[in-house]
């Protein structure tokens, strides 16, 4: 065994497929250069000795969680005004806290807390929404750095029906990508620059294709917002009637898939939308936390699945209102059994296709990330069950156990691309 | 001051109104004999001095929770076999695992899990199913009594459509509900039997008619499961062809209100069951989490909050996947906008509304109790948020952030009619 190689021992389940766990029973996974480069039944397998092997015990080893989707700066409104809708919840709670990131003391004070908090919940990837501020978005991009965590971290761009302090100019919106793309140059680092228009309603056509031409450019992802309520989507008809459906609006900029990109939420999406997606290879960030929280309706994830359009899930704080990937599981299982209660056609999400969501699935924007098939970077994490395995509980029921009833205190180790992560 | 008084002081946070919380800044609450006799904003309104108070600092005190429906014996089977609708639940799972419950050591196992675990949670009183079995759930009692904390517990009554090991016969059902009866003889005792045919489709007639006829006997309320999905329904019209409804089906047995009684679910109750409930009085536990995890639909609780039916929450494990009252607060309110979100004429459950129902509403069922008016008993939770409470939150959203963030470990001291419950 090479002396680069570390070996680790525990209960490993992951999915390789969507439809069923591999649970193995005290097995090996061989883990070099941050990737995966063997799992096994046994050491002779490996060319190993016990001697070289960390030893989790009975632990489970699990694939780490990844957010598709997560508005940083909202940290601090997390489990609030969940009254309120939409629009005087935006009013009167988001874009006042957002606005208060054109200070990077306090910036740096919550994203501290937050990098912190994504980590206790054992995510170790995440797609963020910063706000507008250039200074504070970068903040937030060494803070992963600094802790080893994998991240695509948009600066937001907005020019049009929000408040002043939030609205900058288009061409301050290109200065400010041009900055992080040099400054976050390296392109197999952890922490990547990802455009962000906040959605059509806030951004003139100048801004979208400005956002279009930087993506294309420099070859950037992009992620925004598509078909999460009603209203929205009325609104996109007035300010975009040229377009055909609202993804339409993003796609005549050059915004939904002529680079990587992921949308949240895609409550409404079918029809044209849904066939551009499938054609353009849009990846959809389902939030069902948020889309309950704020009455917004119920994705169609089992058409998603079956065009084969890609779905990860997102936490969406703090219209969603927990970091948990766990509890955003599921919340998918829970809505999509509503689902299925008035559609008994759309079978409702089962346990492997909620967990393969956030990891196999959602990894696959960040890389090879979310299982642990050779070749994919090691992003783990170790359950301590013991205190929820009071009986002879399966490892598979251990597993869901944990995911229905656990929380951080379960979590008692992290890995991202083959490191341990230790925050405090 | 009384020697036999005791004041604390807090921050005290409960809802006499369902549409509001009463917040009161560093408050003085003043106890004896197990109920409120004041609540103050200074001590001299009490008579009292500092040297009287125990003073829990910077921490809110609530009312402790009521758990409306919860089956003890499935406490194994929480997080379990989600993946499963309803029947080869059943058939796989919940009653396997009851009949287990024949084996008295097995039970104490389980139930003083159970029993710990809902302390843990911060519930103080439940209504609960037990199994068919009557040992086991005179123990369950027991462990009710010796904990300190308030319940109605049901000896189950099943003898039709289930495994041979649960079914009995009229008579010893009979038997077992009078020997309950003359066990727990004492009204004003915290822990009472209550009459609990399983649901129409699992008793006969006869059965019924018994249950009925005990509760009015003895003046015992009544639990049952009412309308939880259609196929239930359906069975239920074939099986009780004259009955005008499921709900009439048990209003003919003397079983819908005779005596004080609550039905689980009440997810598909309408039209003439709906009046039946509201004329005859009967309380809803409303199952949220539940409804969800099973596909079962979604109960109108705006419509029962308007025509004056009672309603209190349920954690109905294991369909429901925990024992946290406030984690399903949180799914009550979901659940009421997805409601929202289809028709817009039954507005969605407010924060108070949600605790109201957990606390005041649900607490009518065992008397005086869920709220900190003068003459209500002292049921309470000391909450130390200070891990939650990182910025300038005011009192009402620490509450709103422990409802939606916290868990156990903030619930730090917990009191059932005026006395400190410590469980380990």
């Amino acid at each position: 065994m090479k002396d680069t190689m570390k070996i680790y021992k525990a209960h490993l389940i992951f999915t390789p497929e969507r439809s069923r766990f591999e649970v193995m029973e005290n097995g090996y996974i061989a883990v070099e250069n941050g990737r995966v480069q063997a799992v096994a039944s046994n050491l002779a397998q490996l060319g190993a000795t016990e001697a070289d092997v960390t030893d989790f015990g009975d632990c489970l080893l699990i694939p780490a969680m990844n957010d598709m989707h997560v508005h940083a700066p909202q940290y601090r409104n997390l489990g609030l005004a969940m009254d309120l809708e939409l629009l005087p919840w935006l009013d009167n709670y988001t874009f006042p806290e957002e606005s208060k990131f054109a200070d990077t003391a306090y910036a740096e004070r919550m994203y501290r807390r937050f990098v912190y908090d994504l980590w206790r919940q054992g995510t170790m990837r995440a797609v963020c929404f910063a706000t507008v501020h250039l200074e504070s978005t970068r903040l937030l991009m060494r803070l992963f750095q600094e802790a080893g965590m994998g991240a695509w971290v948009g600066k937001v761009n907005m020019n049009r029906n929000c408040p002043e302090a939030l609205c900058e100019s288009v061409e301050d919106a290109a200065s400010g990508i041009e900055a992080l793309v040099s400054e976050f140059a390296d392109k197999d680092a952890l922490v990547r620059p990802i455009v962000t228009p906040r959605f059509v309603p806030s951004c003139t056509p100048d801004m979208l294709r400005m956002c279009g031409q930087m993506a294309q450019r420099y070859g950037l992802p992009v992620q925004s917002h598509l078909s999460e309520n009603t209203g929205e989507i009325a609104w996109v008809r007035e300010l975009e009637p040229e377009s055909r459906s609202y993804g339409d609006a993003y796609n005549r900029y050059g915004l939904f898939g002529q680079t990587p990109t992921i949308m949240a939420h895609c409550v409404w999406t079918d029809g044209e939308e849904l066939e551009l997606m499938q054609r353009n290879g849009v990846m959809v960030a389902h939030c069902p936390t948020s889309n309950l929280n704020l009455s917004s309706g119920m994705a169609p994830i089992r058409t998603f699945l079956e065009k084969g359009i890609r779905v990860g899930l997102g936490s969406d704080i703090s219209a969603g209102h927990s970091l948990s990937l766990f509890r955003t599981m599921v919340y998918a299982i829970q809505v999509s059994k509503m689902h299925f209660q008035r559609d008994h056609s759309k079978p409702f999400l089962t346990l492997s296709e909620a967990f393969w969501l956030a990891t196999k699935s959602a990894g696959s924007f960040f890389g090879q990330v979310g299982s642990f098939e050779p070749g994919y970077e090691f992003d783990a994490l170790v359950i301590d069950d013991h205190d929820l395995n009071h009986d002879n509980y399966s490892l598979a029921e251990r597993l869901e156990r944990f995911i229905y009833l656990g929380d951080d205190r379960q979590i008692v180790r992290r890995f991202c691309r083959g490191r341990e992560i230790h925050l405090a």
